[in-house]
């Protein structure tokens, strides 16, 4: 039976028609409106799962159920939003009592990192896999995990928060406000401040000319430059991925998964990221000369991870 | 029915008859015998639960089962201890293979510090919560998670090593060879050399005193100094419970327990160790002035939680 699988995002909302064997029969993208306040968001997500049946050629009240992932922290039981910055600061609302009105079938809700774990767990890079540790690189730092086949959401469902576990003490504020969280260091956002401090620390860095010619310092400004061998550069990519293999090498010595997703564009830096992590591994985990380490691999549904994982959020 | 309940540590065997109300009916306590190899370590484990049995006056073929904590890393389904560090450096061994040929009933065996949490939660500090961190502050720090009820073992059964997950990248070196580990910075060894650092750096401090008339450093040295007013045992005692908040925060951020449990002699420390942790936590949690932190409380009972955790393995 088909399923309508929900992305919500701080900028689009995106949702498709979803099949048992998890191919996203029609998908559609519409702007969030995050300006418009809380209950016009909760319309607009409603409007969107309508269209997304109606475009593609289906009637949503012959869909099984409708999935949303959402970025933010949320009891998945009840449907309480407790905290959604990116959607203009939702707080404490009642979120699936409200689209559930709004929608003619069943509806569940999940946090965002959550379901895109799901949806590589059933159909993308960790097909398969009874343990998974997803991480999401990107503003911040989204975290999924999948243990003993089972979503792992902690008590009241709002737990695997892995963004904002410790990776430092006293070390960089987050934007949570906490010091040294695992974001303040391995997110896109943190990557970009990394990259800017080496900047203002080495006039002569290749880096500025590829940043004026890009127009802005973004997550590859540091990837590109290491490749034509800039020394200021290389050190930048070099504590990036030692950063994130130790926050990596924890979640393992906590989780033992079969494998470790990371989603996110910087997942494409292959050989400069990817096989640093991988390499790095061993160093962080614990008693890994006697069980070993999972590989590191890209997540590779991209964008249809978290529709595909809203879809069948009730699946693992 | 009557179950029997095995704690084996690096100094003593101690088994146990439990009820089905988590009462020990008789117990006995046998030294573990290090030094003389696996094979007559595992007779001599044999021999406890034996000799519990018997002096307590029931037929250990009546009881319903045999659970065994051992302090490693383990597979609780296959039984191979992969790696017991304070047994003579036991490594993949398939302990319950053995032990299954030389006792009469059925045999479970867990990790020491899983079986704590299960006994705390059962019928100590926990009894009644449906999540559960609980860390053990001992020469290192040991680590049990019930998540929705359940025992959180992670991918292999050898998950929850929590000790070892991140607190301080490139920080101090743990005893496992990682920098930085939560153990390197919160087990009492780790709070010993803070003390002697911290006695070597001021010797006018009272600990100095106090520590000679002990006959040695320990884990109270900061701590009792502290309550004489002593400044560097002060500052020791303050950064203590700064790291050890930090990495409960972290693990709070993860598993958002209803409770929190610290195991171990330092937690009868109560508004010197107890009270700071509580009101530190909120800072170290994520979104903790939404949502709220769990409280921090002390594990009540003592070394008879890893013996009822053990009988009860499959309780949880």
């Amino acid at each position: 039976m088909l399923r309508l699988g929900v992305d919500v995002g701080g900028t689009f909302i995106k949702a498709g028609v979803v099949d048992d064997s998890y191919t996203i029969l029609h998908k559609v993208s519409v702007p969030t409106g995050g300006d418009a306040g809380y209950l016009a968001i909760v319309q607009n997500i409603a409007h969107v799962a309508q269209l997304a049946a109606q475009e593609g050629g289906f009637d949503i009240k012959e869909l099984a159920s409708v999935g949303i992932g959402i970025p933010g922290l949320l009891n998945p039981k009840t449907g309480l939003v407790v905290l959604a910055p990116n959607l203009g600061g939702w707080r404490n609302v009642p979120f699936l009592e409200e689209i559930q009105k709004l929608l003619p079938v069943p509806v569940r809700v999940g946090n965002d990192a959550n379901c895109a774990v799901v949806g590589e767990t059933l159909a993308g890079a960790a097909r398969g896999c009874e343990n998974v540790v997803m991480l999401t690189l990107g503003t911040g730092v989204g975290g999924g995990i999948i243990t003993d086949g089972r979503l792992f959401v902690g008590g009241q469902g709002m737990g695997a928060e892995l963004g904002h576990m410790a990776l430092q003490m006293d070390g960089a504020t987050c934007g949570c406000g906490i010091k040294g969280c695992i974001e303040a260091y391995c997110s896109v956002t943190a990557l970009v401040k990394q990259t800017q401090c080496a900047m203002e620390a080495d006039p002569n860095s290749a880096m500025h000319e590829y940043a004026q010619k890009a127009g802005l310092v973004d997550g590859r400004t540091a990837f590109e430059c290491s490749k034509l061998g800039d020394r200021a550069a290389m050190t930048v990519v070099e504590n990036y991925c030692r950063y994130l293999s130790n926050a990596i090498g924890s979640l393992v010595t906590a989780f033992r998964p079969d494998v470790v997703l990371i989603g996110g564009g910087l997942s494409n830096q292959r050989e400069y990221l990817m096989d640093k992590l991988n390499a790095l591994l061993p160093r962080y985990v614990f008693a890994s000369d006697i069980i070993g380490v999972p590989p590191i691999l890209r997540a590779t549904l991209g964008n249809d991870a978290g529709t595909i994982g809203a879809a069948f959020l009730d699946r693992v």
